[in-house]
């Protein structure tokens, strides 16, 4: 009898790191070729399942694989899809069912955040509910360091590097030119609900009173008085003020600070960032000269200075994902657990899947600074090992050479399926 | 008789590598203690010496001052401000006289761009005018790589190298999402009449058909139906479209692109980039979904992805600024001469700073594509060796290691003087 094969896909938002956990789940699916047969990569994430758009991992050389460990982004391309419960969309399911049948599918690999999870979750059900048997784990990712259960999300230590070393980068520029010239400087990053990522540039302190001065997290309501208060008296005693902003910042009647009102020349809603909202409020009350910068995907993409710390974990969840295959679990997601915070040392643990689905993680009060604009030393203690270390990828042409696939797709043997 | 002093400045807007060139001058100067006793810095630039704000660099270690070259920013501060002719502005010459008489300074180093070389230029002859004789040395410095008569700019390099990796790595994400989520990916650099950055974003580019799709340049005007209509077939044969846009890019008319016309809720013009307002013309015409980023001062500050190519040159003509002041020259500045493509090579040149000031170099039409959107193989054949070889800085905690001055001011013997 044929060795069943695996299904790995990428799901959601890519990282700096996700192809890194690709990397780690197809070398240790290849260290087993007794007990798992081929790998394929869904097209597209779970849509690859669906419309049977499978990629034979197999293709690629051992070097190309490794290469994947230092290659940002998806590799055979992620999306944004979310099943529906299996009472709402037997349909779906049962094409799944099918798919995988067609290709002696029984391991499903799945690389996303809260909603992926969920989708795993689903997926796992398959077995009890339409007798199809299938070992599903999930594989944690996301930038925004949200997920329940497990102490950090691959991903996020890479963000948090890019966002810390940035702020770190600008804050001396700004310094060096605020006698003359631009006295208040704003970045704008990730997080639509929770701060992680804004909360990581604290990092770029290195003594009290460094910037970034103040930082706007969606987990504290945003105060314009406040706010402007705060910007005011940081000029006044430093020279200049460094702002990192959460996209996410809102008031608080949940309105987002990006939201500022503000039409185009044809009357429609402007779909400005929350960095030039606030600047345009810093200059309506002071007339100080800004400037602000939107990372946006620059941010997560960042490979070229992405934390090794980050890099390895992501390897190490894809390599432990086919480990807990193995080893007969179904229907959980390896985590990342803490065991000490300096040295810093971790391992990994395991949650159950229906336990993360849907879950989302914000930052806890006692790592926000009592006047709700800075981090606290909890906070600190928890974030500087996640950017610990550099990884970078090999250099070409003074580029970096990141591994870029074919994706031809295998023969279909199923009809053609609308998603 | 003592030895006379120098004075070094940082002028304009700062870079990754202006610390690199200030390495030179006072490393070289410091092998050449028979000749120059200290080296003051000009506390912000031009100002400290009409303020009489010295700092004497001679309290910095070796180690510290090595450290510079490695650290972004102007380490003793820069400013934005012009000198006006001797005709006009007597009062500031004579000022400036008696600052460098009080702390007998007879080297003059000036680093910065076109403005700033024109500074230089009329210091140099307080000689001649007021029968104060000094040596004055330009040291160029500029991202926006527009000086003439050098082959590149210190600074340039590094941001390009920046924006080429930042577009590399953007794109690889934007073709991962492309199926379910954004399509088009607009990415803001600085460049407000030269094109030179966005330009450099085309390096990026490893095949035909690579990201970056369009690249807009202040020197070609923009017209907005050609601009839609090659996104349009952009997003149709490539599944997404990465654009890279400089902030200068401009109508027909002169009007800038980023000028939208839009109003704030107080009917305030909004200060908008151009990135947001490109956006909003490609949602209006076809309803992609987008994203944007605005890099602002993180390129310029970007010493984590410095070029080793662009460093090298920093340093080289710093040490040369002071060589040539000891060999007898004046009112010059130390250039880059290209006498090799491939392998590239270069050397130190001449120019005569009456010659540089206020010239501003732009992209030859030979480095445009005829659409316009693009650049051609001459434009790569110029900009690829400046991107080339990585210059990490040391890390600690997972960040990079900057040095940061006390910059204590030294005694002044002057009365104060108003600026």
């Amino acid at each position: 009898m044929a060795k069943p094969n695996a299904f790995y896909a990428q799901s959601g938002g890519v990282t700096a790191v996700i192809n890194a956990s690709a990397c780690g789940v197809i070398e240790t699916a290849r260290q087993n070729r007794d007990r798992i047969g081929k790998v394929y990569a869904g097209r597209n994430g779970i849509l690859g399942a669906l419309t049977e758009e499978l990629i034979d991992t197999g293709r690629e050389s051992a070097r190309a694989i490794r290469g994947l460990r230092s290659t940002p982004s998806g590799a055979f391309g992620s999306c944004r899809y979310k099943l529906r419960s299996l009472e709402e969309n037997k349909r779906e399911y049962r094409r799944l069912i099918d798919v995988f049948a067609a290709h002696d599918i029984r391991y499903f690999f799945y690389n996303g955040g809260g909603d992926s999870q969920d989708t795993a979750n689903k997926v796992s059900q398959l077995g009890e509910t339409l007798g199809f048997p299938i070992t599903c784990i999930g594989i944690p990712k996301t930038v925004d360091n949200d997920l329940p259960l497990t102490d950090c999300c691959p991903g996020f230590g890479s963000v948090a590097k890019y966002v810390a070393v940035s702020t770190r980068e600008a804050a001396l520029d700004v310094a060096s030119m605020c006698e003359t010239s631009t006295k208040v400087f704003i970045l704008e990053v990730m997080g639509r609900h929770a701060g992680w990522i804004a909360a990581a540039a604290g990092l770029a302190q290195e003594k009290r009173g460094d910037a970034p001065h103040i930082i706007i997290l969606p987990e504290v309501p945003f105060h314009k008085g406040r706010f402007l208060a705060k910007v005011k008296r940081t000029v006044r005693e430093r020279g200049y003020c460094v702002i990192v902003v959460s996209e996410g910042a809102q008031y608080k009647n949940g309105r987002f600070v990006a939201d500022a009102g503000t039409k185009d020349a044809f009357g429609h809603t402007q779909l400005g960032g929350v960095a030039p909202t606030i600047a345009a409020m810093i200059k309506e009350r002071f007339g100080y000269k800004y400037h602000w910068a939107v990372a946006d995907y620059l941010q997560r993409a960042a490979r070229h200075v992405a934390s090794a710390t980050d890099v390895e974990q992501a390897y190490a969840l894809g390599k432990a994902a086919v480990e807990f295959a193995l080893t007969g679990k179904n229907a959980v997601m390896p985590t990342i657990v803490r065991t000490n915070d300096k040295p810093y040392r971790w391992k990994i643990g395991e949650a159950k899947l229906e336990r993360v689905a849907n879950v989302e993680r914000k930052m806890p009060k006692s790592y926000i600074s009592s006047d709700g604009f800075g981090i606290t030393a909890a906070a600190r203690r928890y974030l500087a090992p996640l950017i610990e270390g550099e990884d970078y990828p090999a250099y070409k042409n003074g580029l970096p050479r990141y591994v870029r696939f074919e994706n031809k797709l295998v023969a279909k043997k199923l009809k053609a399926f609308r998603v």
